[in-house]
Order: C-alpha cells, then structure tokens, then sequence
C-alpha cells in the first residue's frame, strides 16, 4: 500500500494567539477536518464569549474553502461554575460553543498558573458537564510539590479513577498520555473513557529530552517516558482500539521560548510532519490499515463531529514518498527538524 | 561559626583549551590549592608529552604566585597501553607528569567519542597503573544502546565491582555519583575506593534538569537523579567520610553549545559559586564543621598531594555573608545564575 486517504481528526492542538495564531492555523487547517483546539492562552478561554470570538478567529486565519472547522474547548479554573458550563451548551440540540472543557494541572506548563489542584472541588461542574454531554480533557498529571515529575501521570491515575467512577456518565479524555501505566487504565475503564497520544511520544523517550541526550525541541509536558513506556503507547496506537486516538499536542514555541534558561515546554509536531512519521511507524509495525482509526476515524463518533457537521469532511492522502521535516515553521524548530520521513502528505 | 578558612581541592574540573583555558582557569585557580584536571579535550590528552604540554598551559594561566597547582589526568582510550601508562611516572621517586588515568564511557558525555566499552580489555593498563600507584578515575556510567540514560549508573556499579574485586590495590575514584545506590556501593568497599560529588548534584534533582523544569545549564552527564538519590549524596557528603570527596565537575560551555539542538552536557559550577553554595547546605544541614574535609582534607592524603608538594597549600576562606552569582563567566552561563547564595569566598 503506498497510498493512503482518510478523513484525519487531531484531537489536541494549540494555535496560540496574536501574532503566533495566523501563521499556525492554516499548518493544521491544510491537512486535517477537524481539531479540537486548547484554551490555554494568556489569557485562557474561559467563558463563551472569549471561545466563539477565538473560534471566529481560528476560521478566519484558516481562510474560506479550507475544509476545516476548530472544535472549541473552555479553561476550567477553580472558579469555573455550573452555570458558566451551561453557557456553553444553550440548547440541547443546538451546536454548542465549546464540546470539551480541559482542566490543568495547576502550574505544569505553559499558562497552567490558573489550573487546579483541588478536583473534587470541581465535580459539581464536571456533574453539569455530564448532563449537557460535554467533554471532560485532563492533562494526567498530578500537581502538587509533594510528587516528582517522572511520577506524576501514574499519580494522576487515581485521580482519573476518582472522576471516572463518579461520573460514570461523563465522557473523559486524558490527553497526552505517556506511560504504560496510564495505557493499562484506559484499557480498563468503560468506552467513555479515551486516552489521546501523540506522534512525538510515540517515537521518542526521555533519552532524547534529557536523559542520554537533550533537545528543547523534543521537552515538552508529560515528559517522554522510558522504553516500556513507548511500547506501550505504541501497542496501543497500532492495536486498533478506539480507546486510543491521535491528538498531535502540536505546541508552537518561538525558538526563544525554547532555547531561554527555563525552556517552555512543548513539541510542534503539526499534521504535515505527524501523519507522515505517523504512516512510518504504523507500516514499519504492519498496521498501516489501522493509522486511519487512529488518526480520525476513532475521533468522528467520540467527540460527535457529525452531529453537527458543516463542512464537509475532507480527506488527507498520504504517499510512500520521502519527505524531510523543514527545519522551522515561521520561526519555529518542529519535530524531526531536518530528518527523513519515509512517508509524506500529497499536496 | 560565620567564618571558615581550610585548602579547598576540586578533584575534577574541566579546563578546556585554545581560548576558553585562559579565562576558566583562573576561575578555578583563585580559589582551590589544587585541582583534578579531566583530560577530555579535543584530541584528549593520552600521552605523557601532551598531558605536560597541558600543565604547562595551565600553569601560564594561572599565572605566578596564583599558589594553584593542576593535578594532572590522562585520558584511558581502547588502544591505552601498559607502556603508555609507565611513562606517567618514569621513576617511582620522581613527580608525576600525571597522578591519574580517566576512563570515559563511549560517547556518553562531552568528547567522549573515544571512550571505552569493553572494561576487561583495559585490565592490562589497570594492572599497571595498580603497579605504579596511579589512580583510576571513572566516569560512572555503562555505555551501550541496550541501557537507558537514567540506568546507566546503576548499571555501571557491576563493571566497578569487577575492575575493584580484580585489582585490591588500585586506587579508584567513580566520579561525580549521582545515585542512592552508588553511594551504598561505594560504602561498602575498600578505602581504596573513593567516589566524587559535585556541588549541583547535592543540590537540583531531575526536576531541574528535563522533569518538571528544564534548564540547559542544569543539564550534565551524569544527570541528575530523584529526591532519594540527593538525600543520598547529601547524607553522603556531610557525614565527614573520607570516600566521598568534593569534584565540582566545572564543566563550561559557550551558551551557544548549551542552546543548540544537542545540548552539550555540562554545569559550570566553579569553586566560587560550588563552594559557598556548599558552605550553605552544609550549614543547615548542621554539618559545617565537616566541609574542610570534604573540599579538601579528604582528597589531600589520597591524592598525595603532600607528596609532591612544590607550592604551599593556600586556604580560602568562607563569609557568611550573602552572594548574587554572576549572570555568566565570559559567555558560560554557571549553576545558580542570578541566584543569592548565603555565603560567600572571602576576597
């Protein structure tokens, strides 16, 4: 098979604002239908307001005609209420104006200041978020001075339990996960339940992040994890279990931000170089049929793209012909910069 | 107590060469009576004439009456010879050109390219350094694409097991331990065995340096390890027991090595910031009184230093009175930049 077409989701992006916004949009807007869109900006999305005026703003850096719609999210804060939840879901069947809400880990990276330590405090906008069908994203890891970095997503696993057997009616995506650990919780909880992961963990460890050898550009939150780690992760991928679903975390830092004395956290491994290194790996471990589960078709029914579908849902075709990763995207040092994939998007 | 006077040693600094050796040696040379001079250049110094030519450039660089002497080190490769090693000190009796030899792990750390894998095949150049009572200085980490980076240590303590249960008389020293278990290792040896500390070790943990944070400047080979293994080193280092002995692995890089794509392993934590900055977690750690001991009493008779003594050993004293560490030394951004340290070096 040297040819491949699929309707390609990224369930985890990060278009930033002001002047990163423009130039990053259409990097993803070009490739995929659909992505679910983070809120963490300085400052975050909070309220429907700022969401509908940011999603405005996402479609109008993608251009007309690009065959891309944002799925919007909201910042869940300590403060965040029920009420303010609702807002995003008016009417039942109306197309709401964020599908997920995503809490972070209070101070775990980039503009989580505002996030949470406290998550029982949360449930009764996690309970209102049942109610009205929302999503509930988690960024896995524990906050709190008392855990180290390395143990914080397997920390973060009770927690998840916790939110889980509470709500068993509530759709829950832990985002960006990087451990067996997390792997084997997933596998056991109920179809509400998702793990995303990404491209970059599914090729690194944390010997390229600062074990056996560091570059900024492959430190990112989680940090990548060990070898089983990686096995896991990729097992899962390439099992295909609708479980497990690509969200790129495609993070943009300008080089500065990476290269300064506390180096921002976060990869940019947007679609152009994910789904290639993506067809790679599922060929090299002989499931490239099931990258496009992977990739998108697992996402469509989850986050219940059709239910209210605009745009129609375009395709990426992916061809077995090499590429090599730009060495910056308008400033910024991407994933694989310089390397050789075996696989490339068809323009 | 709020002043401290002793003869500081580092037994293990990186003075570099070509035009960074002029400015860093000073640094060092201010400060210490004697110093452990890795050998790791660009080539590295393997033979007697190159490790004499070095001394000599040190020793320029220190200037006259600077009351510093460089305690010379020559670098172990695969091709070392027994021949090679007996012309570090041609006559029993006599000074010699080097006091130790280095064994690097291939390719696990800066200018290690030319470092060693197979151990056993060195033992013919052990054996004749245990004869001519040089000492073996080793980076403690097995090298090997079976292992990863946060193993290797504690994978290396078998190979030293093995070098010390073949070699009873060879004096040892695994520098710059950073693990819980090379310290229980080493304690329980013979006193032939000794192992380094530096300064950042007993300080950051992985946190610092790729987990929860990341800083390039705090990234080194070793890296550092969790929150036991330092409470480990730091039990290690203020208990006043004569195999665990200061090495500030001062290790400059240009900004420009420390920011690239592949980040150059190394701290720069020179006596000036290392020794006040352990002056301070000595203090409150109610161990003051033993840092005389562990910056240089202990490395005094096992160096021999007082065996070939040609200048006298200068003290440096230590005020209690606050320090800001320097933003960077000549465009090497050190340990601790900007920070307030509690004490400082007495000018």
């Amino acid at each position: 098979m040297d040819t491949i077409s699929f309707v390609a989701i990224d369930a985890h992006v990060h278009f930033r604002q002001d002047d990163m916004l423009k130039p990053f949009v259409p990097l993803t807007a070009m490739h995929v239908a659909r992505a679910l869109v983070m809120p963490n900006t300085d400052p975050p999305k909070r309220i429907a307001a700022q969401v509908s005026a940011y999603e405005q703003e996402i479609l109008d850096a993608a251009g007309p005609n690009s065959g891309f719609e944002p799925l919007m999210t909201f910042y869940i804060m300590p403060d965040t209420t029920p009420a303010m939840v609702q807002e995003f879901r008016k009417a039942a069947n109306y197309i709401p104006i964020a599908i997920a809400g995503k809490v972070y880990p209070k101070g775990l990276t980039t503009n989580a200041e505002l996030g949470v330590v406290d998550y029982p405090a949360l449930f009764p906008v996690f309970e209102k978020m049942e109610e009205l069908g929302l999503i509930l994203c988690l960024h896995g890891e524990k906050p709190g001075d008392e855990i180290e970095g390395l143990d914080r997503e397997k920390a973060f696993l009770r927690i998840l339990k916790y939110i889980v057997s509470t709500f068993p009616g509530l759709k829950v995506v832990m985002e960006h996960i990087t451990t067996e650990a997390a792997v084997e919780t997933i596998l056991g909880m109920s179809p509400n339940v998702r793990a995303t992961i990404t491209a970059h963990h599914l090729i690194i460890t944390y010997d390229d992040a600062g074990g056996d050898r560091l570059s900024v550009y492959n430190w990112c939150k989680p940090v990548a994890k060990m070898r089983k780690d990686r096995e896991a992760l990729v097992e899962a991928a390439t099992f295909g279990n609708p479980k497990f679903m690509f969200g790129s975390d495609s993070a943009p830092h300008m080089q500065e931000k990476k290269r300064r004395h506390d180096c921002c956290a976060g990869v940019y491994a947007p679609p152009g170089v994910a789904l290639p290194r993506l067809a790679q790996l599922f060929e090299e471990r002989g499931a490239l049929d099931r990258l496009p589960n992977f990739a998108g078709g697992f996402a469509l029914p989850f986050y219940e793209i059709l239910n209210y579908l605009q745009a129609p849902l375009k395709e990426v075709t992916l061809v077995k012909e090499p590429m090599i990763v730009p060495d910056d995207y308008h400033g910024v040092i991407p994933f694989l910069a310089g390397k050789e994939i075996s696989w490339s998007i068809k323009s």
